[in-house]
């Protein structure tokens, strides 16, 4: 199995002008799950029947190009987002500032198309088009997320086209990518880029519910940071829909509440279990793990399938 | 000739969410020069000898993107330098906000690849490359242009590397890339680029002394803005690097003085007067004039080559 971390590290950050680089290797060696690029590698590894493709180097480049680019949305997302801690370090606009975190940001976007640049030259310009696709999803997504925070009425309906586009959309394209370089079918690529669509948005359904029920121990953030700021996941916009006018109005009060965090933290979480939110949303995050589950009948029985079967699998489980 | 200014304008923005599209559609809107599409498809004229290429097709895209990025760096460069008007029009981070700057910027960026995309597949890789190049140039020389605010000690030589990367080599690689997809030789293409650097320096040092020389009525913009902020012009650093004592300590002193704008123009301009810098930059100018000049040797004889003699003949006395 190729060596993701090792791989990033062997990226060279090591020129001038240093404020403009020392950022971007900062950020690439912070660490994170580098999901990404592994689904684009098992995904290509699936299409090849299991067995190793005869040059990893020919999907090496847009793997890591797509963890560059998921890098590049987490440097500028959080000047937007005034996030001051990512990974357990200052973000780089709070390590050095908002111009070092813009423009470093966007040396990153190139750096990911410069990686996409090594594709193969025959494969390059449909990989291309799709990293395109991919990263218009992406930006159209925060911007919906930024809107979503002044709006009063969201529907769970738009929640879930904005996580699409935002998360999904990334992992669904790293699986196509992956798969359509190591030669899969076109209907191969349709499964491998549903299935990451649709675990990407069972992902982050699982992130919503483990911030408020996740084991603190093992989540790696505070519990109820999204409770604390309001925050518009599927629990709260699930539990706004309730018909319960008393258990509404309590919401709502505590919505307006800014101080007592601990408290608000409690009582939501309280009114959240006697809603049942948690079990409702559960169900939403199985329907789509079961929607990515069924895309696997379409591809090779190996040992790479049987890794997305279990990562599939495992999210319903996942502790942090 | 090639509508420019009408093919921008068709570009379709008309795309959800608004909120991210509305702020591209406004600056792509806002005028310009269109210096960059324009030098791209004379460069592919002058190498097909001055006729039609068969398909203008071919080369538009890449023009377009060419433009699409210029205006891309101007979005997120207003937010870092806090400008406030662009074009004689709002910069987009003060008409909307800086969130919006930073991301719809980025979308832009994205754009700028999605039209590149659709260079023909046989040349793709090549201009991909080329263009990360560019990109990275110039991400490069707006890192230095914001180090150099806060350094004591700029060499001209610093200086004109700077220039070179911020402004010069996207102006390089639109030739290069224009002549390329029309068929250039690498000889031609090394011309190109070699008259686009040299332009583009000279383009620079005009601009700076325009800013103190120029005829209010035709410059567009405020004589003198460079002086008060200090900025490192090509002027500033040549009169800093004079031997008379007596006029250094004036300008130092000048230059720690925060009010008396008009007086301090004034006293500026005429310290530059007496120590013969606009005439010391007029010099460099018109070397680079000259070494973009002479790379015509090397193109074609035809309509399209005389129009970059033009062109740079004019720097010389361009008034705006």
């Amino acid at each position: 199995m190729l060596d993701i971390n090792k791989e990033i590290a062997q990226l060279n950050w090591n020129k001038e002008p240093r404020g403009l680089y020392e950022p971007i290797e900062y950020t690439l060696a912070s660490g994170g799950k580098r999901l990404r690029p592994h689904l684009a590698i098992i995904a290509a590894e699936a299409v090849i029947n299991g067995g190793l493709i005869n040059s990893m180097d020919d999907v090496l480049p847009a793997a890591l190009a797509l963890e560059v680019f998921h890098n590049f949305t987490l440097v500028h997302d959080d000047v937007m987002d005034r996030a001051e801690v990512r990974r357990g370090q200052e973000t780089v606009h709070v390590k050095w500032n908002d111009n070092t975190a813009i423009l470093s940001g966007d040396q990153m976007l190139i750096e990911a198309y410069k990686l996409l640049a090594q594709v193969p030259a025959p494969k390059l310009p449909q990989v291309l088009k799709w990293f395109n696709e991919m990263a218009t999803g992406v930006c159209e997504g925060q911007q919906y997320d930024m809107e979503f925070e002044h709006m009063n009425q969201v529907s769970i309906e738009d929640y879930l086209k904005m996580i699409e586009l935002k998360t999904s959309v990334l992992l669904a394209y790293a699986m196509r990518i992956g798969g359509y370089i190591a030669g899969a079918s076109p209907a191969q690529q349709e499964a491998l880029y549903q299935y990451g669509l649709n675990i990407g948005i069972a992902f982050q359904i699982q992130d919503d519910i483990l911030d408020v029920y996740g084991d603190p121990k093992t989540f790696g953030k505070a519990i109820g940071g999204d409770i604390c700021c309001n925050k518009k996941t599927i629990l709260l916009l699930t539990a706004l829909e309730t018909t319960d006018a008393e258990s509404k109005a309590e919401l709502l009060q505590w919505l307006m509440s800014t101080e007592q965090k601990e408290e608000k933290i409690a009582a939501v979480t309280a009114l959240y279990n006697r809603l049942g939110v948690r079990e409702a949303c559960e169900v939403v995050l199985e329907e789509y793990t079961s929607k990515a589950l069924a895309q696997l009948d379409f591809l090779p029985a190996n040992s790479a399938t049987e890794t997305l079967r279990e990562l599939a699998e495992q999210l319903a489980i996942r502790k942090s």
